[in-house]
């Protein structure tokens, strides 16, 4: 995959509520009932809030699953920052992220918590791609074009990465970084939002060369 | 309060989305930038996360307060049920609600946090109500005439929560159901959310006197 280049797919509150509601349903239409409900963070945290929602589940907590870059290891190794505090030693847990891409994340979060000695250990996502190398107990989605899916809960952040990215060659105006958004990953952006894009990479400093040619466009 | 009657209000996705942007810019218009960010579970949960977004933020992590009845109290109280798995010593700390109403989930989990000695706390949520007895530092709304806020991600549950108080008396259709939520709890209901909402009591067992009526009708 060209990191300059590839596709992207926007999803809406609603769609993400809609597919995280067929996600709850597949678990309710399982025999599976979880003990404890982990949402794997950052991504996880709306998905396992709702699918709660509709188990009239009451017991969530977290971890954080980050992503190392090992030096002489072909992609970077994802291991467990912010631990569990609860024991969760013969229950049964659902662990809840938003996709699976290579799977590492969730991989990750499995052998964490079989670690702990945790009974029957459920996986679920709302959309599960078949690049993974993991493949879920319940999703809500099956994605075979692989494309980068962005989340409205991490919009501002995957939107902030981009621009840098189609910033970084040489000078832009609105127009081409607008266009080039749209070449090379495929995102339409309106002007509000481009604007509090472009404020946060100024203010990050990031984007200094733009400072004064933006704002006169 | 009359618990069997009082005003209700549903939020959707793209006004919870709003009041937590309006939060994070609160928040970043302000000196004040965190270390870590605790969402409350599980109120907590989707602010935060989108609070992370527009802060640019990685450090999410989550602590569940729960309410216990206490015998010879007034109203339950508050305690940590999961508590924090990291070390927050003289780390700044943005703790993440959805609502304040009594203050008293807020007022535990700023108690938990310092008991742990980290440094600067502060707390945020969507909406602050008069009512509460704490004023976080940060919020996008204030409400002074009290009502029942229900968020998009704790709508099925508080919805099979108030169907059940107006089945508690006696047998009823479809229509008085809805008559009922209406009346009691300014609430309306589209078929779909009340055929969810009745199969979910149905499968708690607690509403088995409807069981025959609500298909027929």
């Amino acid at each position: 995959m060209n990191p300059r280049s590839f596709p992207c797919q926007l999803i809406s509150w609603d769609e993400a509520y809609q597919l995280s509601r067929m996600l709850a349903r597949a678990i309710k239409s399982s025999s599976f009932r979880p003990d404890l409900v982990i949402a794997i963070g950052r991504g996880g945290f709306v998905p396992a809030r709702i699918v709660c929602d509709f188990l009239l589940h009451s017991l969530l907590t977290s971890i954080k699953i980050e992503h190392w870059d090992i030096a002489a290891c072909k992609r970077p190794e994802a291991a467990v920052r912010f631990p569990l505090a609860v024991d969760v030693q013969d229950q049964s847990i659902l662990i809840i992220d938003d996709v699976t891409d290579t799977g590492d994340t969730l991989r990750a979060a499995l052998n964490y918590v079989k670690s702990l000695e945790a009974g029957e250990t459920k996986t679920g996502v709302m959309q599960h791609k078949t690049t993974s190398s993991v493949v879920p107990d319940f999703y809500a989605d099956v994605i075979m074009d692989w494309r980068w899916i962005i989340y409205p809960w991490a919009a501002h952040e995957d939107l902030v990465g981009f621009t840098e990215k189609v910033l970084s060659v040489e000078l832009a105006t609105r127009e081409q970084i607008r266009a080039r958004l749209k070449e090379q990953y495929t995102l339409v952006l309106d002007e509000n939002c481009l604007t509090e894009v472009l404020d946060d990479l100024m203010e990050m400093k990031k984007a200094e060369k733009i400072q004064e040619k933006y704002r006169k466009i």
